[in-house]
C-alpha cells in the first residue's frame, strides 16, 4: 500500500500501574510514543506502508524505541542512530474530577540534537506519497525545524501530499516561537490538523462563543477557524477535532473537516477513557486513511474520529486498531456487544 | 443441600491484564471457565451441592482445571481423564466502543473427543435433583450431542428436573444443525433460558420490534418468544435475559419469566462492567437456585437478575457471590456503600 | 507551618488487586491507612508540620507503616514503639452494585493495648496548634478513650484547638457505649465533623426527610443536625459531608458547615470512584487546613469538599494532593484536561 | 485411598515478592499454610485422602483458607467455622548469608481459642487410618492442647496409627511447658519425627559433636537421639530430619529414620533453595505415605527425603509433587534435565 | 549482510511466573518459541537478515506471533496466514532438582497442517545464502516434512548452504520414523548440529562410554559419534553440543565441531541457568553466524558456544545477545563485573 | 546519635523486572539511588541521624526521589529544589557469565547544574561530626566540583571528619580530570576508601600481580596501595574493598583497612548476589558507622563487610540491614537458617 513517512520524535512513556499517582509508584509501565510514531503506528495497523523517521541513541533503550516500531509493523529503517539519550515523558493517569498530568524530560534527546547532514531526504522520500509531520518536532529547537523545512521542500519536490498536526505545546516554545516558525513550514502543507486550541494558541485565530473546559463548542465558530486557516496558508483541508472534557473519565469527542468548500461536522462519541494520550494523533492517521483511500471527506471525517474514539479505550500512545474495526464503529455499531 | 449436576466443557481462560489489546499483552491471567461449569460454581458458592462432569487431560494444565472447580467447592468425582488437550479461548477486555473480542481454540479437546462409555449416567445422577447443560456443549459435536441425550434419558428416567440454557454459538454449528439437533434434546428439558438472541437463531423464533444493538427490547416481543418456545417444546418454564447494550462499559440488564401462565419481567439494572462473560451463566445459576428452593416466579426471576448483576462487577468467568448478597441486592440495596 | 498532631490507630491495609474478590485473590497490595493517619498525611501533602501518634510493635511490619508516614513528611517522632500486633484491615473494593467489603482484624493491636504513661502529651503538644481524632480512636478500648481524655485535657490547657471527627464504627462498640464516651469527649472539641449517619448513631440526633442509600438528603434536615450538635456540645464548628451512593462506582459527594451562626452548603461533586476509604478523612484535613489558614467558612468548606473529591480519584488511604491542586478544583476546573 | 487425618493451624502466609525485605515492600503473595495442613496437601497430592481439622471464622478470608486447601484436593468437611480472626505470619526469604526471616501474627486465633466440643472426633476418625499433628497445635494453649489430647485417644481406641513432628516453637511456649505437654501427648504416639534441634529443645535429648550452624551433623548422636527417643516414649519409629545450612540459598538436606531395630540414613540432596518452609512437613507427609504403602523402613525414608528435596524447589508452604516425581528423584535422577 | 532463511513452527509460549508449578499459576508470561525461530531472532539480533517463514492463523494471537518476531528485526514477509490455530506450549521452570516440564500442545496448528502450496520457496530463497530447519518441522507431519524436502531441493539447486539441527522430539514422531524421514532430509544437508542424545536417538549412532544423566561427556565417544554423521550423509561440517546436568540450576555446557578433518572442542562453561530453553538454537545460530562470516573452526565453535552459554542467562526462548558480547564472552570475559 | 551529612547525587534508577534485558521490558521497576544517598540510607537503618544535601527539581519525580530518602528516616531538610531535571539510570540484571549493565542518563540533572550559592554549608554541618562524598559527585562538572571543595574545606573548618570513596566513573571524566581534581580534594579527606580499581585509575597507584576479572586479589599488592595512598594524601584510614568477580551470579567479597600503621585483612565471604549495586557505598556506610562508634580497627572493617555483604542479597541501591543484623554476620552466623 502506499508509503506515507512521518517525521518526529519518539520517547520512553513512563506511567505508574493503573490510577497511581507518581508519589506513589513504584514502578512504571514502560511504552513509547511521540505524536508522528503514533501515526506512523496507527497507518501500519491499517496496513500502509508507514515509515517513520527520528535520531535515536545506539544504546539498548534506544533500541527498544526501535523495537516497539518494528513490532507494529513500522518501517525503521530511516531512522538515524547516535546522539545522547532518548526523550522521555513520564504520564500519572487521572481519574474523575483529577487531571491527568505529563512531566517532559525531553530536552537534549538525540533528535532535539539532531543536524541535517543526519537525513537524506531524497532517499527517504523514495516511492512516498504523504508526508506528515506535528508542530512538537519543529518546536524541539531551530535545528529540527531546519530539518523539518528541508523536508518539507524536498517532499514537495517529489509531488508528495503534506499534512501538519499544530499541536502547540507551551512547554517547548512561545505563542510567537511557534506562530513564526508554523507560518514558514504552513507553505508547504496541503492538510492541517488542529485541536479545539491550537489555532488560537498558534496563529491566532480563535473560536468564538466557545468555553472548552465546560464543553461549549461552537459549529460556527470552528467552521471560521478553520476557513480563516484554510484561506491563510492555501490548505486543501483543515480538520478541528472538538473535544469536550466533562472529566478525566469521560469526554465527548468529535471533530470537524472543512475541505476548502463546506465544513463537516462528525458524530459525537461520548467516550469512557482508558487512556487519552495519542487521541489526536489517531485522529490524523484516521484522515490520511481516509484521504490516502479516496474517500469522500465525511467518509475520510466520520473514519478518523471513529478511529480515535476507539483510541480512548486503548492504553499506550498507540492506537491498535484495524481498518474493519474503525469502519464497524463508523457504521455505527457502538454497542460494545462481545464478539466471539 | 439439593445435588444439581452439569455437563459441558471448561476451558482454559487467557486474557490480557487490564485493559490491554491482545497484541499489545505480555502476560495472560489464567482462570478457567465454560457455561455449565460456571453454573456449577455460582450454585456451590449458593450452598447447594453441586457436581460438574466433564472430561480432561490428564496432564497438569487439565488438573488446574480441575482444582479451579474443588477451590470453590464443586464436586469434580465425576470428571473423567484423558483425551489430548484443554480448550482454550483468549478473551481481550472491551471498553467503551471498543467490544470485548473472543478467540476459540477448542477443537480436539479432550470433551470434544469424548465417548458415550465415558460417562456412567446412572451413577452421576445418584441422588441428585437437577441436570443442567447449555447449547454448547452439543454443539461440540455429535457425538457430545449424543452423549447429551443419553444424559438427559437417564435423569429423565429419575425424575430429574432437566434446564437447558440455548446458548447458540455459531463459530460452532449452523443455525440448521442448532436447531436439528436443538429440538431433539429440548423433548428432554423442562426449564429453557435463552438470551434475546437464542431463540431466533436456534429455532427462528423471533421478538418483533425489537433492536438489540440499540438497545430497543420490547416485553410484548419477548412474552410471545417465551409463550412460543414452551407451547413447542412443552416447557415448564422459560426465561429470557434481556441486554441492552449501552457501550463496552456500560449495559442495562433485566430477564423475563414465563411459568407456563404469566410472563414477569424484572427489574432493569444498570451496570457498570468489569467483566461481562458468565453473565447468562450466573443468571441461569440464579434461576436454578431459586426454583430448587421453592421461591415463586417473580421471586426467583429478580433472585437470578441480581445475581447476574453481580456477577458483572466480578473478574472472570465465575461468579462469587452469597446468597445473602443476592438478596440484598434483589431486596432493594445497590447503592454500593461500603460494607464494614 | 503550624503543627498539627492527631492520634489514633494506623493499620496494614491488605487489598486484592484491582476489582478482585477476596477469595480470588492471591496477592495483597500492601499500605497503611486509618482515620488520623489519614488525616496526618493529607496536612502534610499541604506543607502542615503534622505529627502523628501512636503505639506501634516494634518488628519491621510496624516499622514499615512508620516508613509509610515518614515517607509523606509525617513526623513520627511521637510514635511509641512496643506492644504485640499491629492492626490489620482487609479491604474488597466494590464496584457497580457491588459493594466495597472491609474485614477488620484489629484486636489486641499495639495501640488497643496501649498504657496512659505510654505518651507525654505535655511534649507531644509542645508548639502545636491543632489536635485531632475520631470515634474510632477511643472505641479501641477504655484504656485508649481515657488516653483521648488526657489528650483532650493537656491540648485545652494549652490553648490548642480540638477537632474531632464522630466516625461511628458499629463493629466496635455499641450506639451506648459509643454516646457515653464520645459525649465525655465532646466537651472538649471545638470542631466536630460527621458524616450523614454518625450524629444518629452517636447521639440520636437525625436527620429527618432524609434517605441515604436512596440517596436523598435534605439540606433542612442537615442544618439542623448541625445546630443541635452545636448546642448541645458547646461547638464553635460543626461539619457534616453528604454522600449520596448510586453506586459502589458512582457517588455524588457535597458537606456542610455551620459556623454558629450559619449553614453553608458546598458544591455537589458527581465522583467517579477509584478509592472511597479516606473520603471522610480527606474531608477532615481539607478543614482543619482552611481553619487554620484563616479561610472564610465557605471558603474552607469549599477547600475541604473538593480535596476529599479528590480523593476519591487516588488509590488507598491517604490523600496525595496538594493545595494548588484542591484550589484549582474548588476554583471550578473539574473538567479533567490533562496537564502538560 | 487410606484416610488419613492432620489437626492443627492454618494460617495466611503474607510473603514480599521475590527477595525484597518486609520495609520494601508494597505487596505480598497470599497463600495459606501449617504444619498440619501443609501435610494434608502432600498426602492429597500423593493420591491419599487427606483430611485437614481446624476452627476458622466465618468471613471470606477464613473462606479463602479453606478454599486453598479444596483446590488441592484436601477433604475440608471437618474444619468448623467460628472464633475472630485467621492467624498470619510474615516471611521474607532470605538469601546468601540473609536469613529469611518469620514475623507471627497468631495469637487470638479461632483454632486457639477453640474449645473441646468443637470437634467431633468419633465421627472425623470414621474410616481414618492415621493420625497427625504437630507440636504447633498443642502449643497454641492448653484448650488446644487438651483438644489434642482428647483427638489422640479416640484415634488410639480406634487403633489409629498417631504421628507427631515435635516441631518446637519458642515463640510459643517455653522448653518446660514443652516438654511437659509433649510427654503427655507422646504416649499415645506411634511415630515420631523431630528435626536436628527439635528433640534437645523439647526432652533435652541432644546429639553429642554437632554443630549445626556450622553444618556437622553426626550420624552417631543422632542414632543415640533416636534411640533415646524411641526408648523413652514407647514408639515404633523416629525420624530426624538433618539440614545442614551453608547459606540461605543452599542447604544440605538428609535425614535418618530409626525402626526400633537399625538407623538407616538417606542419601544428602545439596539443594539450591527457592522456598524452604515446609521442607519439614513435606518430608512427614512422605514418611507417612511410604509407611501407609508398606515400604521398607529406607524406601520410606529415601521417599520423605526426596519428596522434601522437591518441597524446597517450590514456593509456599505446599508441596506439589507426585509420587511418581517423587520416586524419580530418590531413584537417583536428580539431573533436572527437561521433561517434554 | 548474508540472508539466512529458517523454517519451522512458532508457538505461543506460557510460563507461570517465577518458579511456580503449573497448578499453582493464576498467570502466564506469554512468549513465543521455536527451534527455527529462534534462531532467526538471534541471527537477526546479530545484524543478518534472517527470514522466517512459517504458517499462522490470521487473528490476533497469530499476528503477536509475527509481532514477536518483527519486533526483534526479523523479516516475516513470508509468512504465510491461515489455518486454524496456533501451536502452543506451556513451560513449567524447574530448580534444583526439580526438572523443568513443557506440555506441548501443538497439533492441528496451521503450520502443521499447511500444504506444499503454500509455499513458493523459489521467491522465498532469493538472495539468500544459508538455510536452516530442525527436525521438530519434518515432525510435524508428511506434509510438513514434504515442504521440507522441496525447501531443500530449491536450496540446493541455487547452491545455498542447508544446516538442519536433528532436534529429535519422541512426542512428535517414533525412532524409526524418525531416522527414515531424516535420513531423506540429509541427503540435502551440509551442516549438522546435534545434542548429546540426538544422533542416537534418530539414527542408533551412540556414543559409547557416555553417562548423559551422569555427566559424564567422552570426548573420543562423541567424536566418532561426528564422525559417524559425516561420512554417513556426505556432511561437511558435524556440531555436537555437550550439556551435563549438575542439577535444574546447574549445567555445564560445551560443544564440539567436526570440520571434515578435525574434531574440536570448546570451552565449558559452568552456567547458573535463568532460561535454558532454546540454548541449542542459540548455538545453531551462533554457529551459522561464524561460518558465514568464515570464522575458522575453533573461533566459530567458540563463537557458537559462547553465544548459548548467554542465552541461559536470559528469559524466553530468543537469545539476546550482540556480537560483542558474545566475542566478550568467548574472548575470555567471563567474570560478570557490571558494565557502566 | 552522632548526625552525618553526605553530599551528591540522588537519580531515578530504572530496572527491568528479574533478569530481563533491556530490550525485553514493558515495565521499570523505580527506586532511586547514588552513592551518597546509599550511605545516607545505610546509615539511618543504622540509627544514625544522616542528612543528605542534594539538588532536586520542584516537579512530583523530585519529589518521589525525596520521599525514597524521608521513608527511610534519613534528613532531607537540606535538599534543594530546582533545575531541570532528575538523574536517571537503567540497570539490568546480570546473571552467570552475562555482566549487569548500566546506561546513564544523568546529564543535566539539577545537581549537576547546580551552584554554589544552593548550599549553606555553614548552617548544613551544624552539629555534624562526620562528612561524606564520594568521587562521583565532582566528576558531575567543574561547578559540582567546586561545591565539594567549599564543603570540605567548611566541614574541616569545623573539625568534621571527611570521608571520601574515590569511585572513579570513566564515562564521567578522564584519568586525568579525575586526578587533578580528587587530588585536590584529598587535602581534606580523612578517610578514603576505594575499590580494587581505583587507585589505579585515578591516580595510576596499582596493587601489583593482581588480576582483578581472573579473582587474584593480592593482599600484598593491596596493603601497598593503601600505604602509599595514605602517605601522598596524608590519610588517617584507607579502606580498599577487595571483589572476585566468579560470575555475575557468584562474588567473593572481602575488604582490608590501614590504620596508618597496620594493614587488616577482613573474611572473605563467598556471595550469592541478589543486587550487586550499592555494595561498596554499603561498605562506605559500614566503616563511618564503626569508626564513630569508637570500634578498633579490624571490628569497624569486620562491620563493614559483613554489611556490604548483606547488601549483595538486597534489591535495589540502599542496604536496609540493621546493626544487629550485620552483627551477627560478623560474628559468625552466615548459615542464613530461618529467623522465626
Amino acid at each position: 500500500m502506499a508509503k506515507v513517512v512521518t517525521f518526529g520524535e519518539i520517547m520512553l512513556r513512563l506511567a505508574p500501574p493503573g490510577y497511581l499517582r507518581f508519589v506513589q509508584a513504584d514502578s512504571f509501565e514502560a511504552t513509547y510514543g511521540g505524536g508522528e510514531a503514533n501515526v506512523a503506528v496507527s497507518l501500519a495497523n491499517f496496513g500502509v506502508d508507514a515509515a517513520f523517521v527520528t535520531k535515536l541513541p545506539k544504546h539498548e533503550i534506544g533500541q527498544a524505541a526501535v523495537n516497539s516500531l518494528r513490532r507494529f509493523g513500522v518501517d525503521t529503517s530511516w531512522i538515524v542512530r547516535g546522539g545522547d539519550r532518548l526523550g522521555i515523558y513520564f504520564i500519572e493517569k487521572g481519574a474523575s474530577q483529577r487531571p491527568s498530568k505529563v512531566i517532559y524530560d525531553r530536552a537534549g534527546s538525540s533528535i532535539a540534537t539532531a543536524q541535517k547532514e543526519d537525513f537524506e531526504w531524497d532517499k527517504i522520500f523514495e516511492g512516498a506519497e504523504w508526508f506528515h509531520f506535528t508542530g512538537i518536532t519543529p518546536a524541539l529547537g531551530p535545528n529540527v525545524a531546519g530539518i523539518c523545512v528541508e523536508a518539507c521542500k524536498t517532499a514537495k519536490e517529489k509531488g508528495i501530499t503534506i499534512s501538519c498536526d499544530l499541536n502547540y505545546r507551551k512547554k517547548l516554545w512561545t505563542r510567537e516561537q511557534a506562530g513564526r516558525t508554523m507560518s514558514e513550514l504552513m507553505k508547504y502543507v496541503d492538510v492541517c490538523i488542529a485541536n479545539e486550541e491550537d489555532a488560537e494558541m498558534v496563529f491566532g485565530i480563535r473560536a468564538e462563543d466557545t468555553d472548552i473546559s465546560g464543553g461549549k463548542l461552537s459549529h460556527e465558530g470552528y467552521s471560521k477557524v478553520a476557513r480563516k486557516l484554510a484561506d491563510t496558508f492555501n490548505l486543501s483541508k483543515v480538520a478541528i477535532t472538538l473535544r469536550s472534557s466533562i472529566s478525566a473519565s469521560d469526554n465527548n469527542w468529535a471533530a470537524m473537516l472543512y475541505d476548502g468548500k463546506e465544513c463537516f461536522f462528525s458524530k459525537t462519541y461520548p467516550v469512557h477513557i482508558v487512556d487519552r494520550v495519542g487521541g489526536g494523533d489517531s485522529f490524523g492517521a484516521g484522515l490520511i486513511y481516509g484521504l490516502l483511500k479516496g474517500m469522500s471527506a465525511i467518509e475520510a471525517l466520520e473514519f478518523a474520529v471513529a478511529a480515535s474514539c476507539l483510541k480512548h479505550s486503548i492504553e499506550g500512545d498507540f492506537n491498535h486498531v484495524s481498518v474493519d474495526e474503525v469502519k464497524s464503529l463508523a457504521g455505527g455499531d457502538g454497542s460494545g456487544r462481545v464478539q466471539r
